[in-house]
């Protein structure tokens, strides 16, 4: 079961997150399993050439999974992103994208995650990020 | 000598990439040994708890690496990134971000640098990059 | 169809990576859509714990990506590795090691692919990894 | 001042990385400030073309990170590699390499290292890696 429903993390990004807020992010499934997002088309992500900025495909990302980070633990507002890896596959054209993330694995002080990023209705990846999150100890553990 | 000055690389910015020149960054130095960037402080960068987001980092990192490969290739516009890892180290607090980037590889088809991010005035960085980019090929040019 | 047989892929090994063929790689599966290997447990492999080594499970990954390049591109032997990224999840037991490999782009001068590894029999993924190769130019060619 | 001398660093090696014992590795400086090393040349290591192996490099590299970790925290024989990234930049002819390591972070929980490799005796770098290490938790704490 899920321990954070789609209202609560589109709420957490409002306070948190308000650029990501402000793009429209959509939750299209939030579940342990996987985080699936979509972020609506708008003329000004793009770049000259039409296509979508890499920054925004890795803020995506990291949202997607950071999202399966609190579907697994619940709502800890101070996990943060050490660190991400991101492969730029192929140039998005001009439409809506989908991330789908997932975890591959969750610690108790550290988790890691996995996003595929794609357009909308089409199957080829355009990029692939890894990204890690370290969690808040519990009452009773030390912070880092 | 550098292939590139910093008014060209800022109008290239202007052109390619209105998102780095709406945040306004700030040349401060370009050449083939290192680029040096300058992101002034705006309250609306902020994530809660008076921190920078993440992907507007990256974005820096991303645009300091790519000064330092245009500054040794001149303007390529076809340059793309094609893979990035950053290292999160500590949060920067609100304050003004420096960049300074510099290439560890220039070869014939792909570049590779590195970018480190600091708080202006303090030594201690907040965050590390490494990127590669894919370079246009040159009339009948054959493979690095 | 796969451009290279399993047979002609451990050929290329022993001739030009003794240490994989030392191991005793072996091939399960090694097609267009998949490249599956498995490492034998040997007793040296092992470092004080009782797991298996970091460097060892990078070189795993690495062969199995390579794999998966050369059953979409052929033979070639110039494809070499430019980058990799390892997360390592959880500490291998003392146990055969099972790779699975894919790409996540075949371009013409550059091909990224996945790794994910497991202890045989196991579900549960031990490490991930993603590598970029860069493909020497056909006669002719241009850039991709 | 460093926690850990050169000799009980070596120590460690030989009981827990046995690889790395056998190769022969050797320290040429261990501080606070930088780690380094030195991996003297063995025809054995060569792959054909007369090229160190991409996993030697990396191994290289991690333990370099790794000896860097202890000299900030003394004996810590828990610290494990998360995650590693690597870019190979230029094939290192067949002569010994030197390794040189430094830290980026050093938290309570992660530290954060970045190592660049150089064939001895000459300036240009062959590789660049950056890996973090989950440190164990001090008494009283709470493990991942």
């Amino acid at each position: 079961m899920t321990r954070i429903t789609a209202a609560e993390f589109e709420a957490l990004l409002r306070e948190g997150a308000p650029f990501a807020a402000t793009l429209g992010v959509e939750t299209v499934e939030l579940t342990r399993e996987r985080a699936i997002f979509r972020l609506p088309y708008r003329a000004d992500f793009l770049r000259p050439g039409g296509t979508i900025s890499g920054p925004m495909m890795m803020g995506l990302a990291d949202l997607a999974i950071y999202g399966a980070v609190l579907a697994a633990v619940g709502k800890k507002e101070l996990a943060v992103t050490t660190s991400l890896t991101i492969n730029f596959l192929r140039k998005p054209p001009p439409m809506a994208l989908i991330v789908e993330a997932r975890l591959l694995k969750l610690g108790k002080r550290l988790a890691v995650g996995e996003a595929e990023l794609f357009s909308e209705g089409d199957p080829t990846m355009v990029a692939h990020v890894t990204a890690t999150y370290s969690l808040p100890p519990d009452k009773g553990d030390e912070a880092s």
